[in-house]
């Protein structure tokens, strides 16, 4: 009877020293990812029913490791909340996985090697007094108020149940995008041809699947945007790079291609240099994309932006025996962070494009997609699209006059009819200073960025016996622009001397 | 003098009688777009300044086409606002193009013609009684003034600029998630392993693009989630389908596969059939991951959610020495039209993902982002996902009780520890007429969906040898589950005499 007790007691006493032994190793444990940093000052900690139950002990064990957590100030509780990092705590280390699991053999698809080896887009460089980044848009100029209110009005509008969406977007979308095409651009389509996208980005992407395999050559514009190119190289295809000018691609050199699959242009307004396709260069693409049987991928990334000029209409208008898709976008009206493009698909492609988008990723988000077919059919987008034209071209003329002054001769622009953007050539100086004219127009505070990684072939570069920049304005304010032409005129008198 | 003067009459006159035959003509193709319904009713119009520009004709010209078409009472105006369809005008046919530009050879890659030739998701079909779609999740669960206040909350923060965001993800997102997967699932890496994706679609068309290549082999449980092997299809690998049983994959028959790329598993809740996969397993698994070098892809999708069992961890917290890439997803939590999801991937493979992911399609949209951190951050979406696990305990026990009470000996259900969904095995109704029974049961108002399509092999589905349903429950309130059992069993009736 005695030893029966004793043994109880002993029992009682190992249980109590396991559990407290198992207290201490949690505390530990949390210590160290406090101290790793994958638990932040302030952070959730998980409660002590969901660790107890994680890690197979009593959830009086893991509320005592607790406690000696909070005794040691490393945690902070209030009554009826989970137990939170304490916030006092100093930011730690980066946080690091524990167990690294690299594996000793990763191999690659010929895809996954492809991409792996692009190089990254140009770096941000901390704060600079004025940054020419092309593509940024002004934070001012985005119509936060509108967005808030067409989203609100439909989180609140709750559909019966939640479902996966149409892979090719949401009906209100595209009939809203069917009559906007009609009126801003005198595009024509069935609802049907278009296919709601994330950016011209996935865009291009899906082109690029869908007509392409490894080997197949596409015709793209020289120089070009540099990730179009990256995209249609990503799947294995090869390019066929014919320079652009003044007027756009140099459609008379496509005679000698016969075996292209696609082609890549910009139109309306050729990135980077700007040039608007001509009417005679527009027959000729046409007429050889219904010889050959190439489809034609007319990227309009920014034609809500023309200045001197007259709208374009669209290659796809006139595109009667030829396989043109057309894409569009919000990235340079609305912002590129909303991940908002559409395609118009020739009515062949319909199903095969559906298809590719519902395995890319089922569908864009639909509250997103709700939002803007509502700004769009109340007309607040275009009266915001006129308005950003306007503010556009304030910046446009802040910029053109500053070179002008600042630059005089030492500086050729082209492209600045339409678009946000503008090339700069900078006569005095050699193409093979372009790098350190960069460098240190960075280290001085100005973000300018080259232009000879855009071409894909240097006897198109060559063409200009100069160093280039690609200037975009629309995310800076007038004051901004002049300063930054100013003191980049400082840092290139160094250079021509 | 007078010759001149009548000369100069007959050009006015001229002039008019041409700008009077542009306005008919602009007149009559307005109609014919409102009569086509490209133009709908309430509709905007072009200003009559940019249809000017448009066409290249006079404004006056187009001002007098309105006030016709205005006279004729085809379109309204107000003054200061643009000219609209008159909105009292009747639904006309659906929009069609003009000119369909049918090209007359669209080849396709080989990519584009597998995915074409993929069957599309089961329809939809109108208001059904109790619609049983797995996936589809009620409205009523979604957070929604929770996710309205913090996406108001990130908007309002106003960035100083608008830009492309890091295509591996928002960093304020990467972290909560990072805090959250340690919190949630035991699972501890590094922030720059997390690559937040478009749902778990995108995460694994991005797997399957970067490490399979046409004519590799990749492991997938057999029956799958069909879209997962559909993507994996897609880039023309091979795929070898493994049976799945009760504990999921028999990874027994691992051994004599020595030559496969990737396995795709969902040890947490195998899909469609519910299992879990046991220690032994994993173990099994891991150790054969490691030996051959193939990638494991764990599909966590729906982890969320158990019922009367603990926690499982995930194959990623004991991946030493083995590629396991993790995917997660809010499409279960949340809402699956949110398209928001992520993958955590071994340190190897960061840079290319985040290569894939960007070319993909440049980033996830920020503002989707930064709210999800935000409602992570804040402890509110812990808190919905308890609510939510509470609210699907009670659906899943009223379908349990319903089809024990109204079934019988009919059913057998499986897998029904864990996720959004049973297998309901109908034991008197044999496997080919499992499409009948799916048919009338949809003309009697009740959605439900038969397993078959998501066998690989027909010596899986021969295993079980009788008809088969996948019955989500997450979408319906318990009386409706317990109505559609109800009437699901009277249908039954006529089928098992």
């Amino acid at each position: 009877m005695l030893k029966v007790q004793f043994c109880e007691i002993i029992m009682v006493q190992l249980a109590e020293a396991r559990r407290q032994k198992f207290a201490l190793r949690i505390c530990d444990e949390l210590k160290a990812q406090i101290e790793a940093g994958t638990l932040t000052p302030g952070g959730l900690l998980p409660s002590t029913r969901a660790l107890a139950a994680e890690l197979g002990v009593s959830r009086t064990t893991v509320t005592e490791a607790y406690e000696q957590l909070l005794a040691e100030g490393f945690i902070e509780t209030r009554p009826g909340a989970a137990a939170r990092v304490s916030s006092s705590l100093g930011p730690s280390a980066s946080p690091r996985a524990r167990h690294p699991c690299e594996p000793s053999r990763v191999r690659l698809s010929a895809y996954g090697r492809r991409v792996r080896d692009f190089p990254p887009p140009p770096l941000v460089t901390g704060r600079l007094l004025a940054d020419f980044r092309y593509g940024d848009m002004s934070a001012g100029d985005f119509p936060a108020l509108a967005w808030r209110r067409v989203l609100n009005s439909v989180i609140a509008r709750r559909p019966q149940r939640l479902r996966y969406g149409d892979a090719a977007g949401a009906p209100e979308l595209r009939a809203a995008l069917q009559a906007y095409l009609w009126r801003a651009r005198h595009l024509r389509c069935d609802l049907e041809q278009i296919i709601v996208v994330n950016g011209s980005q996935q865009g291009l992407d899906l082109c690029a699947r869908v007509l392409l395999d490894a080997g197949d050559r596409f015709v793209i514009e020289d120089p070009c945007y540099a990730i179009a190119r990256q995209i249609f190289l990503s799947v294995g295809a090869v390019p066929v790079s014919i320079a652009a000018d003044d007027e756009g691609l140099q459609t008379a050199r496509l005679d000698k291609i016969a075996d292209a699959r696609a082609c890549y242009v910009t139109p309306s307004h050729q990135f980077p240099l700007g040039g608007v396709l001509s009417a005679g260069r527009r027959q000729q693409l046409l007429a050889w994309a219904r010889r050959t049987g190439a489809c034609i991928i007319e990227d309009d990334y920014d034609s809500e932006y023309r200045f001197d000029i007259g709208p374009i209409r669209p290659l796809q208008t006139m595109s009667e025996g030829a396989s043109v898709i057309y894409l569009g976008t919000v990235s340079k009206t609305l912002s590129p962070a909303l991940r908002l493009g559409y395609l118009v698909v020739p009515s062949a492609m319909i199903d095969v494009f559906t298809a590719a988008k519902r395995l890319a990723d089922r569908h864009t988000p639909t509250l997103d997609q709700q939002a803007l077919a509502e700004l769009i059919a109340s007309g607040a987008y275009e009266r915001h699209v006129r308005r950003a034209r306007r503010r556009n071209a304030q910046r446009r003329a802040a910029l053109l006059e500053a070179i002008s002054v600042r630059l005089g001769d030492a500086a050729t622009i082209v492209g600045s009819d339409a678009g946000l953007h503008v090339v700069v050539w900078l006569n005095d100086i050699s193409p093979d200073r372009e790098a350190d004219v960069i460098a240190c127009a960075q280290a001085g505070g100005i973000g300018i960025y080259p232009i000879t990684p855009l071409y894909g072939s240097s006897s198109a570069r060559d063409r200009r016996n100069c160093a280039g920049l690609v200037m975009g304005y629309a995310a800076l304010d007038e004051r901004d622009i002049r300063r930054g032409v100013e003191r980049l005129a400082a840092i290139l008198r160094e250079f021509a001397s």
